[in-house]
């Protein structure tokens, strides 16, 4: 059995639906990978708890209502830091789950190089970090001999880079294609069904499929952040947000839907790195798709990408659970993963 | 660099594909993984050819046309074995493309005891050897520390295990269903177009879809050995062909059809391990699947699967090149991911 400390910082609906996974799993990772997986630390921007050895619990982070919570907790203290963690506990996984923010990657970008530093292994669900340096985080990572795990941030449950690293090793991608965002297909599915935009966003909203201010996903930035960090990690590329041209859903011409209409094609927002020509690209960009392409059928709240290659043909994957408990799993698997290497 | 020997044993379609493939590939292994594939010794039933060191080489097995072929080689020996190779070289990964049989596992299964014996990796394109003792081989493979490779016999260039394995680590797989089959899924793509079942079928072999003898196919053997290995893979589990309920696509009950058409329901022949009730199953059965169904699209020779999971959700992979080409991919891709795990 080995044991595997966690560290978690962050504790918004990702990182509460991460403890409650965590809660629900460690027999079975017990058992089925000989993984004694123990959350020793949960942090977020006010302080945290700090578990003694031996006291990390299941019933540590439940409150009366058994929710997850962590100021009930005796072991909580305000103004502890991850500084003061990384310090009390032998090295294991460091997983991060605060706000992203794709401009500077702040603050995670600090948290992640401080983990790497003292030999955590890191396992992100935050994009930010990812967009801004990841060439420099994985070399960080590689110095240390520690593994930098972001299915998490790369459409979480829907496997993206296990497929292209692991399932397609030895292959030439030569390009992929993802739907990638879950708020801007939903609408883009609705006006297919003959809604307008801004209707189809209200829908949206009212579901909790979109945030109260969209304009990440829409605007086309949430999946320009996505196809970057994909192809910088699938070849070891150091593009910036910068190279990406980006569309979004907004101002579509009237006459682009009347196009897809007729000829029965859909409208998608697809994140693309197209190296077909010889020339890369790297695009967020509205396309008409036809019935006989991978992504035609992925509607809704659905994401799907489809890579091509040399000698495998395409290869698509389609699914996976877009809720934090979803985006959870991914970061368990990379866990898991990761010290079962 | 790492130097890793090869043999391949079985030089028919798969066999001759692996070695262009290898040929095609070699300097990017090398600048990517780090790997010196070194084919050393092709064998086959007749004799084979065994390259001093040093000599193997992309000249050694292409005839005066540019064909692949090994008579002409000034390395042939008729009645070669694989002892002798095994013998000869330094241990590495052995590649077996013989023949399938399902019943017997010969005489496949022989050569892979052998080559785990003498501390060799397995990878193989033969679902013999698998439908007959996957858990014996496995067990054996362990003992002697070496991996076992079977991406080949599983759907080949369509990521199955891998995606189970790793992409789904952590997570509980309550249902696998597959489209596991190209002969089978296009004629029945071709019979809910209208065409009747022996044209369909003709069609099939004139295009050389389908082999001058179905049986495999069409009575469902084919996707009951291939659910009956990944079941057995993912589970750790060791069900045997019997305990697998077979169907085939031959006499389709014609108000099947009907009922299909009625509600635009789709006929296909679903490969399927199913534990959602508790009482796990195990049967190719010719299904009515709705168009919400995610393999509902899969249409043609192509090929599909889709695991249900507790914690993310759905997840389908579809695509992966149907030819020998594509299987000789998933050769390489787990001699790939065996010798840098």
């Amino acid at each position: 059995m080995v044991l595997v400390n966690i560290i978690l910082m962050g504790f918004g609906n990702v990182g509460k639906a991460f403890v409650r996974l965590i809660y629900q799993k460690d027999k079975s990772c017990e058992r089925r990978y000989g993984l004694r997986l123990n959350l020793a630390a949960v942090l977020n921007s006010r302080g945290g708890v700090l578990f003694p050895e031996g006291a990390a619990g299941r019933n540590h982070l439940l409150d009366r209502n058994g929710a997850v919570d962590m100021r009930e907790s005796p072991f909580w203290k305000t103004g502890r830091s991850l500084e003061e963690a990384l310090e009390a506990l032998q090295t294991g996984v460091f997983v991060e789950c605060t706000p992203s923010d794709v401009k500077t990657g702040r603050p995670a970008i600090q948290f992640i190089r401080q983990a790497i530093d003292k030999g955590w292994h890191v396992v992100t669900a935050n994009k930010g970090p990812l967009v801004v340096d990841l060439a420099g985080l994985r070399q960080s990572a590689d110095k240390k001999g520690v593994s930098l795990g972001i299915s998490g941030a790369t459409a979480a449950a829907l496997p993206t880079l296990d497929v292209a690293l692991h399932s397609l090793a030895g292959t030439e991608i030569q390009c992929i294609e993802g739907i990638l965002n879950g708020t801007s297909n939903y609408i883009l599915t609705r006006m297919k069904e003959g809604v307008d935009y801004s209707t189809a966003l209200e829908e949206a909203q009212e579901k909790g499929i979109a945030e109260p201010d969209p304009a990440q996903d829409v605007e086309g930035w949430d999946t320009a952040a996505k196809i970057l960090i994909i192809t910088n990690s699938v070849f070891e590329a150091a593009y910036t947000l910068s190279q990406v041209h980006v569309e979004g859903i907004l101002n579509i011409p009237p006459e682009l839907q009347a196009e897809a209409r007729k000829k029965d094609e859909a409208l998608k927002l697809i994140g693309r790195f197209d190296n077909r020509s010889g020339v890369p690209r790297l695009e967020t960009k509205l396309s008409l798709i036809t019935p006989i392409h991978p992504l035609y059928h992925v509607d809704g709240t659905q994401k799907g990408i489809t890579f091509s290659t040399d000698t495998m043909g395409s290869v698509t994957v389609t699914g996976g659970k877009s809720d934090p408990r979803g985006a959870a799993a991914a970061l368990l698997k990379d866990i898991i993963n990761i010290v079962n290497r």
